[in-house]
């Protein structure tokens, strides 16, 4: 992606900020601390890397407004109260400058039901398929090769990457992002036991996808065995993550890649999942609850719980036991010489 | 989905049970019991609700046998043997009334080699790519944008959903059910190390997935090194599964969503990993073993087995050795004082 | 897939070795020593079966160099150097005779940007979609339903299996395997939270794979927040795995199904994850670690590590631990015993 920014124009796009010092360089790069170069702007986004600022080589490095020290020559610090934030605007903009935005209208190779309503700003890419009666919104962009089954409804602003699959009877809100290979309305996993074989339970509920939700390449979102799954307004999938039949989950959580959860659980809002964490079926998780990684919860959390392990439980707790579990083969020898000395035997 | 049974089209449905009270609603939907209202049909599966039936506003409520209490006015108690078996044949029947089912025949913007051989009742739906001599039986749907390799045989009835891919040379019998995404037939995962380098064992078995098997969403089950990976009869896996090649499960075994299973390894009859179970390759699982989730089995597992942890060992120890590491700090407390009273040093 | 061969051409396949005993028969099948049959190549790959090698009824058996024991009448026992690899040389035959290339050229059906510089000796399946200004080198195979982003280049000799998806602006070097549903340049998973929303980390960067690459059905890799993502040559990926956003491996790694890595951390050369590991983002893993199957890791690991569990530490010391903690139960009663004898209320 190529692109070429001033200094004057980058101050516009990070919107605040106090910049220290002068450069004459076009901004052509966006890098690393410890890999930029003249030209790239840098950042300091986690305090881990705050020692690299020194030594780095950037022509705009945007800092916390806390941070100490000066630019080198030809050099820019500008600080700001949200680094990362101020970065992605920058980012944001790069984007917008760089990729091809598809132009609205219905690629004449895609197979479209003549009752699904097609909004004229909507764009739909090649080799889609779009069944009857399903309905996308303004502005919303079908990339390539995507499903959307019938009666499904897809609001406005949404952009799907090439192969996402959307089966029937969903409902998805604005501004939802879902990438490739991602799969909304699979079937659920549900079987009566009968003469130990396993009668399918039909699953004939559907997945609800409030706004401003993002779920990663390869996700899954079964829908519910009847009355709905729901995903939460501003909540962000990772990838290869799966929610279950009947899970409902708020607002604004975070699901860290291959994570699962069991079905008909519920997760409050703002709670945040660690990358492959399992949380058992059936169970309440409260808002504001944080998962360590792997961890399996298998039990209702009160909300603000930060549990880790499998099972999981209080985190602190859980630091101190993995400390001493490290020291058993010293307390085992502990407790034989104890034995030994008052002679148990 | 639309619907609208009577009080005695449902009973007929049901096929069994005792109703106990009246009701002149028409059912127009299913809820759990906290959610239902009048016009639903709701059900105790699980005795973890028993106490929400007292409350609970549907207008039939599905119930076991030996569930006590009364129905409310204009509401039907109906007792039945198995309450998720009734229930599922009244999904059975609403996705039956409800779902689009296509028609048979070849979609024009399907690719189908002359060779393969479709039955004059299969549905190939859009997009679908079927290669050279591949074979779908009668009463098959292909729904859309799917992949069928070249010499794949497909059974009578099978259901595949948009977008799963099944590479060629592969055995798949009747009434199998494939979700989107699911990949069958991919290479195994082998190599050869010579001098640092990794060669490719090349991959040219095959996989064969036995009648009445269901594999949920994004699944994978990889062709065999050479001869097969087999999928046991009635066997139903869940989403994100890993099948490694080589691997033979038996029939009617549950794998859980975000399991995995290691290359060579055998599983018995009516085996059930829960979810994000991992197995090592090279081992047999027994019949009626069950895995607890996130366990890691890394040895044989003798039939009845009911193991969890990583490494997987007894559940009943496994619980007892759980409650104990919490008391970790409680116990090295214990034996320092110990020490200090018979003075160690 | 039908072959047969007879035992001259099996030798000179297989390249090199030693040839004991005699049989007439023609080689049609390859299976493992005890399924194996007259008529059929075996081969003792792992040690583990050595004792199945006496009643093995294959035609020709491929041993270690140093395994004692001769053939059965109409046996042949061919010791090699590497038995993994003749055999692997075998197999690759057999592919290359029985598997149908594709022909060089565009399907009729694929939709490709004129912009796109196809090679004359690549093959193009039907409907794949190749965005504007990529770049299909000589030799490369696109199966069947494959999508292809703008300005993403390809080189010689790869081979995609149906249902890849590569997004814009990548590049993917020669012989690069990439099995069906394998997303790679989907977005990194990157928000800036602000006031209890989470705001998206435009993610500009880019994906690189090195020569020699294999990456398994299902598996994600993420494009960089901004410079890039990168597989090191000759790496090879399971199914089901996960690569975040600037995650940097290098040459020679192994990767096992379902493990994945977080943001910005680095991987040395010949690194192994065994399956289901996860790796915490910003941390470097040294050249040659180990890395046990479900383990969590959470800091740097210096070079030729070997560490399992959740926290990971070095496995020697974690297979005791997990040996004491299972006698925990043990332990707690004798601390009890001593507490009583020396009556410490």
């Amino acid at each position: 992606m190529q692109f070429s920014y001033t200094l004057e124009e980058i101050l516009k796009i990070a919107g605040e900020g106090q910049a220290e010092g002068q450069t004459e360089e076009r901004i052509t790069g966006i890098a690393s601390l410890s890999l930029a170069a003249a030209g790239d702007l840098s950042f300091l986004g986690n305090k881990k890397y705050r020692k690299e600022v020194a030594s780095c080589a950037a022509s705009i490095v945007v800092l916390p407004e806390d941070h100490d020290g000066s630019p080198k020559e030809n050099q820019v610090f500008l600080r700001v109260t949200h680094p990362s934030k101020a970065l992605a605007q920058v980012c944001e903009r790069i984007e917008r400058d760089c990729w091809i935005k598809p132009v609205a209208g219905i690629h004449p190779s895609a197979v479209v039901d003549p009752s699904a309503k097609i909004d004229a700003n909507a764009s739909i890419g090649p080799l889609c398929v779009i069944e009857a009666g399903a309905t996308i919104g303004a502005g919303t962009v079908l990339e390539s090769q995507i499903f959307i089954g019938h009666q499904t409804q897809l609001g406005d602003d949404c952009w799907l990457k090439p192969q996402v699959s959307v089966g029937s009877h969903c409902l998805i809100g604005d501004r939802v992002r879902l990438h490739s290979g991602v799969v909304v309305g699979s079937d659920g996993y549900g079987y009566s036991t009968v003469g130990g074989k396993h009668l399918k339970e039909p699953q004939i509920g559907r997945v609800v996808i409030e706004d401003d939700v993002e779920i990663g390449a390869n996700s899954c979102v079964d829908r519910a065995r009847f009355s709905e799954t729901r995903i939460g307004e501003g909540t962000k999938i990772d990838n290869l993550v799966q929610i279950a039949h009947n899970v409902i989950i708020g607002p604004h959580c975070l699901l860290v890649a291959q994570s699962g959860i069991a079905g008909s659980t519920t997760l409050g809002d703002h709670v945040i999942l660690s990358a492959q964490v399992g949380i058992l079926g059936h169970i309440k998780v409260g808002s504001g609850c944080r998962i360590g990684g792997q961890a399996g919860v298998n039990g209702d959390l009160e909300p603000g719980s930060f549990v880790t392990d499998t099972p999981a439980y209080p985190i602190m707790q859980a630091r101190k036991v993995e400390v001493l579990k490290r020291r058993l083969p010293d307390l085992f020898k502990r407790v034989a010489k104890l034995e030994e000395l008052i002679d148990v035997n």
